[in-house]
């Protein structure tokens, strides 16, 4: 039984479901499947965003699109271009969320955009990022347990223990000692920083799951995966 | 025979020897040893800095380290303590080689500290630094043919190639797309961003090297094994 194996539990009456990640580029399907795991809530005006601005690009946003994430795009979105860049997508988010820095902007944009393209989101990826977030912000509240506004490494391994993934301590604490100082017993996580971190752990290990289909605990990669599995997570010129 | 084993070649006339990263934390040895591999050039002062401040704790430097190496560190070591932290090594290094920015330091420093010190370094990491960094100076100046200043994606793939890294294209185009506006033929790389993207393939490959013994291209890993190999390259807080 490997030391990550909680994600095939089915005992988990607590577990917010784990946000979703896109698919890997290798397996790359359109963006519109993103959403399909996740069915827009009941307050969401099934129709409102979807076709309303066709004659202007808004109209590849799925069917049911909450109207505050298309309201958000078109915000930044000022030449309806139908795309938007690094910049404009914090901008987008710091009305909502959280005010990101550059760096965490660009590793969700890095992981969320379409493989072949620079670095730009359209309506879809958009759309799955909000959503996306959304769930991580929940589970940020719900883990928070002091309600300190800061999720500490005890709170860290308990979120992504109750969504699945059962991170051993050195591993968490390697990961935690690149934030502050690098000592990772003291390192409290902004909401920014808690997205950065549990995105890291899950996208590296679901991808090392698909490699570990036996759920053994060990993978055999060649080198190209192996680098291509791990370079989309890594530092990011910003 | 795997993509990547060019480093196993005994016909490279014209290739400088890679630079050395220190060893990975679970083989950790001290500090001393890294510079056995480069021994110091001729025109350093043999003796000249060892000893010198043995009362203020800059005995630790490494027998016939260049003086300049122990001004530098001097200069922002102001307290004395003997450590420096990320911006003082950034001011340190600001003078003799580039001004790198944070990000790529904060990089530097997690792969030269001593895996149990928080984000500061000593005479001997700072050594060691300091030697791996001219040696990516004079590869940078070897390889950017153009004499550009900066080193283009053809001019990193013959640099990695090289110093032994027979790096594949799909995964250069990868790392190269996380710079810039996410266009990876396009990308232009200045000294900092070249020497990060060179730590990384390295330290990436050097690491899969040591799990597949035999150079078959692939290697068996565990779930920890390849989380604490991938986690130092990652994103850093800055
Ligand atoms: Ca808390
Ligand atoms: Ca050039």
């Amino acid at each position: 039984m490997s030391s990550y194996g909680r994600y095939n539990s089915q005992s988990q009456p607590y577990a917010p479901s784990a946000p979703e990640l896109p698919p890997p580029s290798s397996n790359y399907t359109p963006p519109n499947n993103y959403t399909q795991t996740s069915p827009p809530s009941s307050n969401y005006t099934q129709g409102y965003g979807y076709g309303q601005f066709s004659s202007s690009g808004y109209s590849n946003f799925p069917p049911g699109t909450n109207p505050d994430i298309i309201t958000s795009f078109q915000m930044v979105d000022t030449d309806r271009s139908g795309f938007i860049d690094d910049r404009e997508l914090q901008r987008a988010l710091s009305s909502s969320f959280h005010s990101f820095n550059l760096r965490t902007i660009r590793l969700l944009m890095f992981l969320f955009k379409h493989p072949n393209e620079s670095l730009r989101i359209g309506p879809n990826e958009f759309a799955a990022l909000w959503n996306c977030l959304g769930h991580w912000r929940g589970i940020f509240e719900r883990y928070d347990k002091d309600r300190s506004g800061k999720i500490d490494p005890l709170e860290l391994r308990d979120a992504l223990y109750g969504i699945g993934y059962a991170v051993p301590a050195s591993v968490l604490q390697l990961l935690l000692s690149k934030y502050g100082d690098g000592s990772a017993r003291r390192v409290e996580l902004g909401f920014d920083n808690f997205v950065e971190c549990a995105m890291i752990i899950k996208g590296l290990t679901d991808k090392f799951k698909d490699k570990d289909k036996r759920y053994s605990g060990s993978a055999t990669l060649s080198y190209d995966d192996f680098m291509s599995m791990v370079i989309p997570f890594l530092v990011s010129y910003d």
